[in-house]
């Protein structure tokens, strides 16, 4: 099932997506409210409200390769990092090129949502903590992320992560296609079976020290053929069973 | 003016402290109710609701010649890190030390709450949007720092950031003596002249590229002196003008 988060002219709801059209529901977690509407007259906001946001840095073999690290010498536990909340946007929305970088990259990944209050959850169980799945861009300055002390400006500018377009709940990461796309041209092209620790050893690891809330986004790592973006962009991020994330990128 | 935001019989509020009583208020940043009520019957809660915690990892020389740097090279931009607001925890909470760490460190740390949204704002003009400043501890798992990826389970675990005990709302931040005790013996005991960057800097240059907003909450570095903790121990944090946090260490 799919779970769209929108605007329409009466403010901001969850809804069930049935082909073009959206059923109204309470809340994300909620029952109909007999309201439908047409995809077509909504605009999509990210489908997740975090409180954190958290992320698999090294999650690909041939991702580490091309960073310039060793596929000989995998990681033993999943490497992680933050994004702020302010660094996300919908589909539709535009992603800013900051002033202050001079090489701004996509990242084309799996994301997952966060249905329950998680902590010290055992892989076997994990994945029943999921409420459902969504592309995300990981968007990043290259050059601030080696420059700088921890990788905050690098990944935490505003509107460094769009989300989107809707939640599946019914899927299962196990063995999914992954793929970027750059105004029109494949860029990524990689499988959620090729990622180094699974999604279940991602969120169990993070439930050892850290405490998931509903609405949570953890970004699970992005494949190899990561690359350069530049104003006037339009990038489409694709993951098999879910959609198309589609963002602009804008001057920031 | 001090600040505190409280649970008593009837909820969480927000309060004006005056000696011993606590005037509420309808809000953070609202006007009297009436209701008047005493401070030792109340629990205090941590004295802000952050959707982010960004904190700034270099900002005395004397820190940084103790964790091995070099004074002589000192940075040109803050260093920053993020911290989870699953970390917040509030005076008179506990701090968990983790089975999966074996250095456990106090940071003791003057905190900025910020009063209203903050994008691209001069240096001259930062300190207008901060609504006071209190006391923060910023708990760290030294070993996983160093080991990690990145400084996620080393700086944002569960439990990993009290602050408190309120706000001071009138207060210069330029010259405040810093202190940390644990089991009454003093360890740190800094001043905030000694900053690399100063806080309105630090706001300013946090603002430069992420959006803070009221509520959210900036560490600004912790001066020399920082030691392992243990279990059972009692931390003091005193920021002259606020007053003290105080928090217990306990198995976790």
């Amino acid at each position: 099932m799919k779970r769209v988060r929108y605007t329409s002219f009466d403010g901001d709801h969850w809804g069930e997506l049935d082909g073009g059209e959206i059923h109204q529901l309470t809340g994300l977690l909620g029952s109909p409210t007999g309201v439908t509407t047409y995809l077509s007259d909504v605009t999509l906001l990210p489908p997740c409200q975090p409180r954190t946001i958290i992320c698999v840095g090294k999650n690909y073999a041939k991702h580490i390769s091309e960073m310039g690290g060793s596929s000989a010498n995998l990681p033993a536990e999943p490497g992680l990092f933050l994004k702020t909340v302010t660094t996300l946007r919908g589909p539709g929305d535009s992603v800013p090129y900051p002033a202050w970088t001079n090489e701004l990259h996509y990242e084309g990944e799996l994301a997952v949502v966060i249905a329950r209050t998680m902590r010290n959850v055992e892989p076997e169980d994990a994945l029943s903590y999921v409420l459902g799945y969504t592309c995300a861009c990981d968007v990043t300055a290259r050059d601030k992320q080696r420059s700088d002390l921890q990788w905050v400006r690098g990944k935490s500018a505003d509107g460094f992560c769009p989300v989107g377009p809707w939640l599946e709940t019914d899927l299962d990461p196990s063995s999914l296609a992954i793929q970027s796309r750059v105004n029109g041209e494949l860029r990524q092209d990689g499988n959620t079976r090729d990622m180094i620790f699974s999604v279940p050893v991602i969120l169990s690891y993070i439930s050892s020290f850290m405490t998931l809330g509903p609405g949570d986004l953890v970004l699970t790592g992005t494949p190899e053929g990561v690359g350069s973006l530049h104003v006037g962009d339009a990038v489409e991020i694709t993951v098999e069973g879910v959609g198309t994330l589609q963002v602009d990128v804008v001057q920031g």
